[in-house]
């Protein structure tokens, strides 16, 4: 019986990144919606949950994609409200890559270390993958802060976290270099940067002279980097006593811990792979 | 060489119901289309008949699929006039899975038995599964009635039925209790419900107490059943006296017939399968 | 790991007849896409660059496909500015069939045959196929006259080639039985018919009697075809003295150039297959 993978996004065009990756974790056959509205939702799920009965039905799965993470937020809501009882299928949200790149991400950061009590700022973490990456440091026992060019604007987000999530973040406002100075000022251990493509966060010569500050990690894979001296391929690479971690070295894993989860998901048919699951199965990975 | 299935319907989504089916069926890969208009016809038919020649022309084929089962049957109309000769592509069409319903509520009852000269009456049956199975029931030798809310609903699908397929059912209407107690009244033997989910047709009390009849099916899997006292799981349950299949038992037999027409299309390049062939596809395979 | 084909084209449903034939030239997956839009390409360009790594990039390979020809050309150059470096896939351009017809075509003319110095003709030549003979035909050394019935448009074309191919290519109008004589009289020795389906170009009395035409091939696979007295089935059948190809024995050669094509993309990541490629492709095939 063939592994079915039925992936829905709203985008027009369903991923042809996430099919590939999809194909390459050993799905037989990716079966592929684009411009997926919230009432198609029903009828493409049914057809996942009534064509296969008893153990059969862990060889479907659904995959939300989409460049809108909000969007297909409302989608995985429809889907899992959809399922009643046992009759469901297992489910993984990736959109916009933004689950394995948060586990990616905070993996480079953990593997091998113990973060207990650390200090952590996600700088530009407003977006999906700062907001995951906040709260999977936060679950790793680091004090988090979280920045914003507007600081109503982390506030909000952090407002967000606490109650979804039940962690606590700190918002902070990085309007100027003078703010990024005073949060390093703060004791931090650890800077995750999840800014804009080609929008530099750190001076190197700001991080060079931050003494607490031990790792950096950014996703930034576009000239110029948010890490001013950082290179894409920086793994684990020491610069200035710090330890670097480039958008490429982050994306290998992202890569690796994106097929991980899709192999995953054949495994049962109840399996609700969301950014700490997918976090959870990229830690086991490692081991 | 490939087992090649082109899916078309009408809908902007092409059935996921209808993919994995296939591919369940031993279909090696669905080229699925869905928002289908009749002028795109003529091309992806083409498609299929113009790249593989001779005895490989059989490893593609057509499915027509849908929700609307009169747009669907025109698209099929026009795909079998863009056949010429022998350079055409086997053609299955179950939109809205009326053919494979149909096809499993009739051998549901007729499975063991010889129906010769029962009386049967397909309740709410002016829809595509009841016209179907009116037909059906007619060529295993009932005397068929057909009802519908409004009488002249039903005298126009059974006039059609008249024209198209040369058997002659009879219309009755049904707008209430009364009217019900009257055709079972005329010694009824089979009653098959095709009413919409969630609506009841028969009151306990009025089946139990109707002497000649012997078989009730339903094909409403929603609660309230068709039928008052009828288990969706029921497949031929004796209640009251009498043998029921509920929705759920004419499913599991319908999913059958649907991947065993679809292995069957595969076998040559030039069948047609539409609800007769199917029901004897479903018939042929019981044995 | 499997080879992986993303087909892409503006047509709104992507083009069965290459999908089939993707799968029967080897390819494990087609990932097909209709409707596409220039400002979608990136994206989907970057899916298939960034998924796959090093050698094993070479399994992941682009087509272009569609009906219209220079919305295709575009799609081609969005695709090829959107590769950097080495981080590429290979790409074929067959939009409408017009680079595997005009590889059959001019093959079904050049094989076995020396064409230094032969005089062609490419009757109603302006097409996407009726260019790409003239240029291919001309590489072979033929003289190579191409016809419109009205002249500035084949001067325009003429030019055109002359600019991008530095290929000199003869405009000549043909706008009835006079012209055609005219241009036969020249020692013509080979005649491409490219016109539309349906409409003749050459009285049979008229070719018969050109003394010098040696070689006549027409791909209108529709009655009454480009060439009075041919068959679409003259597969190098001499009549009147010449030898005639006709729109299916051409056809059936445009299968087989398509598919080695295609199975030739995957050989490594950086092919770009365009006409002149494809027609090297069908020459080596031969051997």
């Amino acid at each position: 019986m063939k592994k079915i993978l039925i992936h829905l996004e709203a985008d027009s065009k369903a991923s042809v990144f996430d099919q590939i990756t999809a194909y390459d974790a050993g799905v037989d056959q990716v079966i592929p919606y684009g411009g997926v509205e919230l009432e198609e939702v029903t009828n493409l799920v049914y057809g996942a949950m009534f064509t296969r009965g008893g153990d059969n039905l862990k060889n479907s799965a659904i995959f939300i994609g989409g460049t809108n993470v909000p969007t297909a937020e409302k989608l995985m809501q429809k889907i899992l409200a959809t399922f009643f009882g046992d009759v469901r299928v297992s489910v993984m949200f990736d959109a916009n890559g933004s689950n394995t790149t948060a586990a990616a991400l905070v993996r480079k950061i953990a593997y091998g270390r113990d973060l207990k009590g650390k200090k952590a700022v996600v700088l530009a973490g407003t977006g999906p993958v700062g907001i995951r990456a906040a709260i999977l440091l936060a679950k790793e026992g680091c004090e988090v802060f979280l920045s914003s060019r507007i600081l109503a604007r982390a506030e909000e987000v952090c407002k967000h976290i606490q109650e979804n999530n039940k962690v606590t973040i700190t918002p902070v406002q990085i309007a100027g270099e003078k703010d990024v100075q005073e949060i390093l000022d703060r004791g931090i251990n650890i800077a995750a940067c999840c800014g804009t493509p080609g929008v530099q966060l750190l001076d190197q010569k700001v991080w060079a002279a931050a003494s607490s500050l031990e790792i950096i990690a950014d996703i930034n894979a576009v000239y110029p980097l948010g890490v001013e001296g950082m290179k894409v391929t920086d793994n684990a690479k020491e610069r200035e006593g710090k330890i670097l971690y480039g958008a490429i070295a982050i994306g290998n894993l992202k890569m690796k811990i994106h097929r991980s989860a899709v192999h995953n998901l054949f495994e049962s048919n109840n399996k609700v792979l969301d950014f700490v699951e997918i976090y959870k199965i990229a830690a086991q990975m490692e081991g």
